[in-house]
């Protein structure tokens, strides 16, 4: 248990400060293992994204569990910090911008360090850098699979681009990724299915034009947690990169997917003024709305009719027992930006608080000075 | 300029990384000042609310603009910060909950320190733990002045709950608040005005009321940006906790208030894969989308039509210039949890950085640990 600022860290639930965020270690540990029994048996593998939590102490879990080829990163500051356990790590963004390029190139000179290109100017960043650094940064080709976002069209544009990236000293040419962002949360199964085939064909298409041009594509990387085990099956997809199995949320647990709810928000009733109404002290300061309110697990009935900056109003049935000074367990609608709002876990199992883990990638850390 | 992690720190606007806020401190300065001179001829003060950007520096120079009776704050760690330099602290909110109590019990013992109730256990919370500490808490008795959300119903039940915390011996009766939340962003002057007359009329009867029973009543604090010149005008009304006027956000940007926009998101182009689309590295754990899609500052004609964890999308006109590396400002839609999300303000001088300053009650800094 770490150092706590002032006196005893918590070693209850009942004690931990509100709001705060508890993680059941043992269901996050059962979603670990589900997740790397289904790529066991290859050729696909798993390479967890870090986005999702931010948190070492699970990314570590994670790759003990198995079946990974590494991490992925949406940014280079959770790059910088996974680099310092884990020799493989994917940056599944373009970095560009004031000091993006220089901090890819110097991790690359301790880790396998790939990253996501789609323009010329992003791609020259990267060489640039590298050259400078005197290291060589691993590429991979950015594919719009149909999420339209970033990413070149599928077939001979990203062709082109790898032509690119193969030609420029400083960077080495790995494959292609694309994320079917737009599939990953449809709930019905067959329709999720056929999208995600449809833009895994794109991919694994445009991956075989840039080696019948003779050049290398040994990575394609794609998938989330909405997809695994659709793109996971698709021959010539080498890695998914799936993010919030590990801890779930409600717009996840709304697909036939076979992970457990693993972390919730813990709020405190400060306020019973009705009763039908009860407030806690955990709003989208604690836990974000972006995919809409949170659920209520431990009250029979409730529902958050209204989220503000640090109050969720809860509606209840007439002869809820709730009172102010008890407890609330929300249920996030959204793992990455709800989690993204605390600096530490607390991992717990049953009324106990076996740990505390730092939530060390949070924000931006680039911008924190001592 | 503090220190940095690596290297120097940004000096100019162009070498700031992104995501990160910018802060125009004289557009900010203005917005005190006017704030400042509206309450400058009295009766009512303003108590400037810190939940709205948890930054030292900020409350600090709103402070020195004069006409304040202190700060507001919505949790015990942002008082606890608050403290350090300010004299009178009101916690616009109940606080309840493990270690809630003592803590406030402890910043009574160096400051002038007031919490709101709305219930007997929380009262008793705070009594016990006042006693426990040897101080007295100030108490305000928060009304429900048409939000529907905290605060006990005008008139007599909240005359008989001021009974109660005049007679708890660890408490201090200092008066009542009630915060119209419903109002102040309606965009119609004529309906906002009407509106908060009736929920103030409400909060200034209870208050008389009080005083009719023989209690005291010394303290009606209300308002928010949206309606502080019509709250603060109201007689009775003794201090308005208005927080976004000192950087206003494009929601209070609908409102007829006279306050700048002083502060942006800074972004980098990621992506330009259309002439029609621009991705650049803002998403929502960058600036939230609660109050809807943050505006394009610097763009004609650009339109953020997706918000994702890592990406703003952006559609421009098929003539926009824009290309990858180039910065982007967005206008946050909401300012408490966009600000929320980050570490540090840049504050800025035209395309100079002249300070930096810590979000330091940003989240919940009780679970931060050594």
């Amino acid at each position: 248990m770490p150092d706590w600022p002032r006196g005893d860290a918590p070693s209850r639930v009942a004690n931990i400060p509100t709001p705060a965020i508890v993680v059941d270690v043992a269901a996050m540990e059962r979603n670990i293992q589900r997740m790397a029994r289904f790529f066991a048996s290859g050729p696909c593998r798993l390479r967890p994204h870090f986005k999702a939590h931010k948190t070492p102490e699970i990314a570590r879990r994670q790759l003990a569990g198995g079946s990974c080829t590494g991490l992925t990163c949406a940014t280079v500051s959770e790059a910088e910090l996974v680099a310092e356990f884990c020799g493989d790590v994917l940056i599944a963004n373009e970095p560009v911008g004031p000091g993006k390029g220089s901090r890819v190139a110097e991790l690359a000179r301790r880790a396998n360090v790939t990253a996501a290109v789609d323009s010329v100017k992003g791609l020259e960043e990267l060489d640039a850098a590298a050259l400078k650094a005197g290291t060589r940064i691993g590429v991979l080709v950015d594919v719009n699979v149909g999420q339209n976002r970033c990413g070149v069209a599928p077939g001979d544009a990203a062709v082109r681009l790898a032509q690119q990236v193969l030609s420029a000293r400083g960077t080495v040419l790995r494959g292609v990724m694309g994320y079917e962002g737009h599939v990953v949360g449809i709930p019905d199964r067959t329709d999720r299915d056929g999208r995600a085939r449809r833009a895994m064909t794109d991919l694994a298409a445009t991956a075989r034009a840039i080696r019948d041009a003779g050049l290398p594509c040994e990575v394609v990387s794609a998938g989330g947690t909405g997809t695994y085990d659709i793109t996971g099956r698709i021959e010539g997809i080498t890695e998914v990169q799936a993010g919030s199995y590990v801890l779930m949320d409600s717009d996840y647990g709304r697909l036939d997917v076979p992970f457990e709810q693993a972390f919730w928000v813990l709020g405190t009733v400060i306020s019973r003024p009705t009763p039908t109404r009860c407030v806690a002290d955990c709003g989208h300061k604690a836990t974000t709305k972006d995919h809409g309110h949170p659920l209520v697990r431990n009250v029979d009935g409730a529902e958050v009719t209204a989220l503000n900056d640090e109050h969720a109003t809860i509606g209840v049935p007439s002869d809820c027992r709730l009172d102010v000074g008890d407890r609330i367990y929300l249920r996030p609608s959204h793992t990455d930006p709800t989690i993204n709002l605390h600096d530490v876990l607390y991992a717990i199992d049953g009324e106990r608080v076996v740990d505390i883990w730092p939530i060390a990638a949070r924000g931006y850390p680039e911008h924190r000075h001592g």
